[in-house]
Parts: C-alpha cells; structure tokens; sequence
C-alpha cells in the first residue's frame, strides 16, 4: 500500500473588495481546499470562484465555517451554545454546499474556522454540535479536526468520517494536543526541523513531543499556509521530500464530477 | 377538475431576540410558507425551528431571499449586478435548503424577498439571474414571483416552473401589474371588495383593473399576512369565502418527506 | 441631607423594524437612561427618537455600547482584547453622543451592555480599556458598573466618576457580587423581598447576602427594566415605596440643556 | 494672495484583518484624510490608528461616511430615506470624531462616500439630510463634495461651509458635471492631459468640458488616489507642477491641536 497525505489549505478568505491570500498560486500545491462561507471571510461571489476554480484543478473542497465575527476574522472565541454552534455551521455549510452541487461537485469535508475550530478541539459538546451538523447534511460528509481532539471523539460517537489534521510547524504535547501558542516552544521556527517532522508524521506516524518523548499520531491531512511566496516556497519543500520518500499527495476522497 | 389555490405567507421573520409576526398562529391557516434566509430577517436558529414547524404542519416550504440590509429589512432598492442577485439567492437558498433536508423534507419554491422581488419584477436581467440560481439549485425547483411579471418570463426562458403570486389587497392595471403603492387606489381599503377581488382571481381567473376593466389573471398562489389578530380574522374569512364556493387550498406541491 | 436614588433602564433596543421594549411607558417611570448605540441593539433611527424622548422627559442620558453581535443581542462573551474593546466603546460612545449634542443636551454616563459589562465587571484589564476610552470622550463623563466591581476599581485608577450600579432582584455574596445566575438563590423571585433589599440598599446602604450576613453596599443608581406591564407595575411599587421613606429618584447629574 | 488648492485622498479603508490602500505612503503626499467610519470600510481599531497617523502628520482630517454596505464597499445605490441619510451620517461622524477629539484635534470636513457621494450630488432632498447632520454636529464643518452639484445648493441653503472637490482625470460636461463613467471619455487617460487639467482648474478656475468649450469651475480640494505606487507617483507629479508654478499645497483649514 502507498502511503499518502493530504495537504490542505485555507482558500476564499478574501471579503468584497478586500483581497487576501495567493489562491490562485496555492491550489496546483495542495490537494483539498478549506472554502470561507461567509460569516467571518469570503461572499457569495467569492465562493462561487474559488468553488469554480477548485473544481477545475480537481481538488477535494470542504466547507470552513466559522464564528458570526467578520471584524475579527473568526478568531475571536465566543460563546455560542452547542444548539447555536450546529445551526450556524448548517447555514454556512448548506450555502457553500449550493454553489459546489451547481458545480456538478460533491463536498468532501467540513473544517471548522478558527476559535470556532480551537474551542471544539476541547468542548465535547460544541464538538458533537458541530458534527450532527455535518451528519445532518450528509452522513458521508468528512468532519476535518484537530488530530487526537474532542472533534474526533465527536466524529466516532456519531458514526461520520473523520480526518485527523496534523501541523508541520507546531509542536505536539504528550497528550497528542498541541503546545499552546502562549507557551514556549509552541512554534517550530527552523524549516528543517518543520520538514522532518513533516515526513515522521506522514512516513511512521509519530512526532516527538515538547519533552522529547515519540508519540504516535494519525496524520490525514496536513494544513499548509499560501499567504506569501515563502510560504508557498515551503509547500513546495514538503513535496519534495514527499515525494523523494514516496508518499503520495492525495485528496481525501477521489474527485467526483457529474461532468464525467 | 377541482378549483384550487395556495395561501402563502411569509414566516420565520424574526432576528436574534426580536420577535416580530404571529407565524405559529398563522401555520394552520396557510398551504405555504416562504422562510426568511437570514440577510434580510431570519437567523440560523429561527430558520430551523420554523423549518421544523412547518414541515410538522405538512406546509410547501420556500426560501425567501433578500437583500444584504437587515436594517432596511430588505425593503430599500439595492444596485446590486446580475451576477451578484444570483450569488445571493444561491448562498441564502443553500442555507435554508440545509434545514429542509435535513428534515427530510423538500424545498417546494423560492420567492424573493421586499425589494429584490419589486425589482426582479420589472428588470428582466435581475430577474433572469434570480431564476438562474433557482435552476442550478434544483431545475424542479418552483420560482414565485409577480403575476405576469419579468420573473415569469424569466422562469419560462430557463424552462424552470413558475407560480403566478397575487394579492388579494391590491388593486391591478389593465397590463396586470399592480397600481403602484404611490398612487391613489393602490391599495383596497375595504375588506369585502378584497374578497371580492379573491374569488374573482380563483374562480375566473380575472380581476378588474383601477380603470374598471377587466383583465385575465393567473392565480397559483395568493399571498396573506399575519401580522395581527385582524389579518388573521381575514385569512379565515378568505377561508371560509373559497371553502363556500368549492375551492381547495392547497400547496404548490403535494407534500414530501422522507420520514413517510 | 436628602437621600436620593437614580432609577436607569435600557432603552432604544429596537433594531430596524424589529420593536422591544416599552420606551414610552417607562421613561416617566425612571431618572436615567441607557441608550443602546448599534452594535448589539439600536440602529441611528433609533438612537435619534430615543435621545430626543429622553431628552424632553429630562432624563440623564447614557451611552450603553456592547459587543459587535447583533445576533446575540450582545450578551455572549467574546475574547476581545482591551485595545479592541477601548476602540469599539470610542466608536459607540461617539456615535451617540453625536445625537445627543444635535439636540443640544450633555451626555450623563457610559454603562457597558450585557458581556461587555460582566466580563469587565471581573477582568480589570478591559474595565481599564474601556475607563479609559470613556476619560478620553469626556473625563467628566460617569462609568457607570456593577457595584464593588473591577469597574468601580478602573474608575477610581483613572480618577473618573463612577456610578455604583445595583439590583432590585438579584442575590448578593458576601464579597459584594453578585450571586451568578448559574446558582439557585441567585434571583429573588418574591416581590416583596426585593422591594425590602432595595429599601435596605437606598436608605442604609447595606445588603443581606446569599449566607445571611449583612454587607455594605453603594447604591448610585438601581437597574430597572421595563419589558413588560408587570415590570412596569414593579417599578411603580419600587417608587412608592422609595417615596413612603423620603427618598428622592434623581438623575446622577442635575439635567443640562442648551435651550434652556 | 497666493494661489492654493488641498489635496485630499480616502483613507483607512481597511476593516479587521484585510489590508487596502498605501497610507502610510501617501499621507506625505497630502493636506487633507478623508477616513472612512465602519459602515463600507475601516472599523474602531483602524479608524484609531489612521486619526493618529494623520494628526502627526498635520493633516486636514475629514470624516468619510458611506451607506451600510460592507459587501459593495459602499459603491452601490441605496434607496435610503433623506431622516435614514441623516441619522447614519450623524452616526458615523460622530464615532468618527470620538477619535479626533481623543487626540486633541479637530473635524475639517464631512466628505460623504461612494454611492452615497454620487446620489447626493444629484438629489436635493439627500444632499440637505446630510448637510443638516453635519450642520448639527458642528455648524463650522466643512461639507465636501462634486463641484456645482446639490451638495453645494444644500450647503449654501443651510449656511454650512462647503469644498468644492476636482477631480484631475476626470472629463467635465458644459454644467460643469462629470461626464458618466458609462459615456466614452469620461475618464482622461493620459497623464500629461490630466496634468494639464489639474494647473488649469487650480490656477484659472477653470476646465475644458467633452465638447471644447471653457468653463468656470470653483477647485477648492484636488482628489487624489493611492491604491499603488504608480498613483504615488502621479501625485508627485502633480505636486511638481503645481510647485513650479508657484500655487501652495495646503489643507482647508490651518492645523489645530489642543497639544500645541
């Protein structure tokens, strides 16, 4: 068996006249798109391009909810209730969700946006509120979170596909979580050391922890960041080594089209 | 053949904490419901419960979008392009339509809300996006607009099917378009020639215009607000009034939903 | 010396077409007002009507900003930063005190609404943001807060008036707050008792609390609300029982006009 | 006396994390800031940062109202009501000038947005509703707006000081209007030609219109734009060529500031 990844990343967070992001350069790099709906990125006519546009390079498209804050870009913890949290990512997700079935396409994936995404990670109950949501529109929908997070045992007590998202760039605690940003360490600076961590993830499945302990760990989906040319320079490191230890780069379900 | 027509009204018109309509008062006495898609009125957590409502109630469900002016209420003419009229009704329709299915139900029509329905009805280009939209959603999918109107002719350009909406208040021209509210005898004070007017649409399917003519009329749906006590008194009469005269008030469609 | 009281209510929360409250009724009923400025209730209409109402019945005159969620009515934590928070109660503030300059009047005091208030009433950092946005407005210009809160301690650091805020119906701990309502015993639900705890407050400045003791407490001004006839009825009870005892219902500042 | 003109460009068109336009760049380039007020673009963190920025830099600061349409950026018409024009820029001026007083400094001007700019400049009855604000928030404010247009009759019918502002690439018609972006040669693409407009209407008060003829035309404000390096550039240009013939670049009123 081939041993594969998926990249994926955070696409159609620009807003009316605002640009933000290099969408453009970034989607021949990865192989799934996170798409903003509205609340706290991205309008209607910008998710109608970018759904367009992903549908063209045959990526897997997934929906990324988020908080009702568009001043503070979605990362901004709020404290909705789970009732609350289910009926916004529904709204959101069935907005998106019409302009990729007008596509011809099929939704592959749900990825929460931001504190939306943060606060699940750790709250069963806002976890569980947004995966009903997910298993209400389509049961076969793929829930994407944090790996080893509430999100998963959410995902395994409804019964709907769940993708484990890993990080190249943040380091992992003992506990599978990652070290907090407030904490020292949090982030791996050198680029060598993201891209090993890269390759145990996705080769053998393990990280070495803040204390240097090796933990196992499932690794989906990788999220990659398209926000400058050096950013995008990294994406293309970590397919190279990918790609020299032969690890496929894949979406997590084959590309479907009406059109084919 | 059985004479037949649908009431609609619009529902689920409530914002956060404000309450505004008497929807569960209203709910028995209608065939159909247009439910407000949170732009104009309406918020995630309203749109599910009156979903939910009105699918126990066995109503035809539709999406009502609107303007991006939830100050205006949708009310205030907005120069939005084409392109962008069809991004919104498909983000907005999108979300509703995420309730409805999850329901098991299926969404029976979409109206435009207030000021985009006013403006479709008279800008062929505005209206053909709108049913555009309609048609990538679903091509069974039902458009309500304006009695002969520039969203009939939309509809009947892309091939979709439309439901001819009148009014039992307001007085028509001998084109079919209604006396604008900015002239005298717009509106028809009294309730008796209201009804009237009602069973001359259904029955004949005729009405007679400011001018005194009378004119040939298509009566699918006839619109009824419940905004007090005494427009509820007058739906009952409008009831009672067609129950006497042999006809049926029905939904657009018969009634779907999975659970059955 | 007198004793005297300010009665203050919140008002001006309607948005667009969407009504709540009972503005008319209750304004002959207290001596200040909160006025709610767009972020979480109110829109300019609103804020132009209100200020202009309060300002012919003579009353103090508050801004009362709060968080940007409309939706949620401004009563759901949001993890705002104390800059942010500075920046979004200048904003408010500002935008209301256009108003009530217009019609030549001198705003009263600032209460924050809901959240905004209880969150700051426990996080000294954004109870200092937001004093020191309101010292930059106008350092005459009163805080108002809950009593003995992180608030009353940002007033007092910045060497701005501060206005004691307390409860009819709300059960006080013996360190002076209040219980949360997470808590039984939290709200007095007799009638009775709460017209004798604001008695015991008003005229000897004092409480009994949730463990039976008796605290001090300074009563400024008492919280009333005005939702519903009962509420009104409440209010009447509470003035002619303040009145029974001598106690004035005064505005925090004698009232200002240019007309005048 | 010596001949002067102010320069004046739109500014703190940000809002939240999207960054639009090259401020920090063009405030050198300027006398006057016209910054927008949260309801098309910019928001409180933004609007702090910009008024300080242009008080440090001596600049005219003018407050930039617009319709509440973040989506359009404030470009699209609006059906508002002369009371809803009014009360929004009464709003938005004042959040405005919280930050202006804040910093010791005082308002310049009103210099309203977009779509609200061009309907006004047409319509009477919207041109007096936001002269009437600016005329109770402060009767010394400056209104700027479209030479010759209902903005100047409105300022004149209320006694308020009015900027007539020129545009340097745009062509102006025989009534000194601008001709219609819809019509060929609206816009004068060469940059001499623009150059040459600009010393005519400046030096001569004057401007040839589409058909050739000369016109009397009142240049009190050149609007300038900074969306990229090119348009820096330009204003240089224009700077260099009002330089050498001697004519000041200066804002509508000398700088004030508490602090000095």
């Amino acid at each position: 068996m081939m041993i594969s990844i998926d990249l994926n990343s955070d696409l159609g967070e620009s807003f009316g006249t605002w640009q933000i992001g290099m969408d453009e350069a970034i989607m021949p790099l990865v192989s799934s798109v996170n798409i903003a709906t509205g609340w706290h990125a991205g309008d209607p006519m910008i998710m109608a391009k970018t759904v367009k546009a992903a549908g063209l390079q045959k990526l897997g498209i997934g929906a990324h909810p988020g908080f009702p804050d568009l001043m503070g870009f979605g990362r901004r913890n709020m404290a909705v209730t789970p009732e609350e949290a289910k009926a916004y990512v529904m709204y959101q997700v069935g907005a998106l969700n019409a302009f990729v079935r007008a596509e011809g396409l099929t939704l592959q994936h749900v990825k929460p946006h931001g504190a939306l995404y943060n606060m699940a990670a750790k709250d069963l109950k806002l976890a569980l509120a947004i995966a009903e949501a997910v298993a209400l529109i389509d049961s076969d929908l793929i829930l994407m979170g944090l790996e080893s997070s509430q999100m998963e045992v959410a995902a395994k007590t409804l019964g709907i596909p769940f993708a484990s998202e890993v990080f190249a760039d943040r380091r992992y605690q003992e506990d599978g979580n990652l070290v907090p940003r407030s904490q020292l360490g949090a982030v791996i600076e050198s680029e060598e050391e993201a891209l090993k961590q890269v390759l145990q993830m996705v080769l053998k499945g393990q990280a070495v922890t803040d204390t240097g302990k090796v933990i196992a760990l499932k690794a989906d989906s990788l999220c990659v960041h398209g926000d400058n040319p050096h950013a995008l320079k990294f994406i293309e490191a970590i397919r190279a080594a990918l790609g020299k230890e032969g690890a496929l780069i894949k979406a997590l379900r084959p590309f479907e089209s009406a059109g084919e």
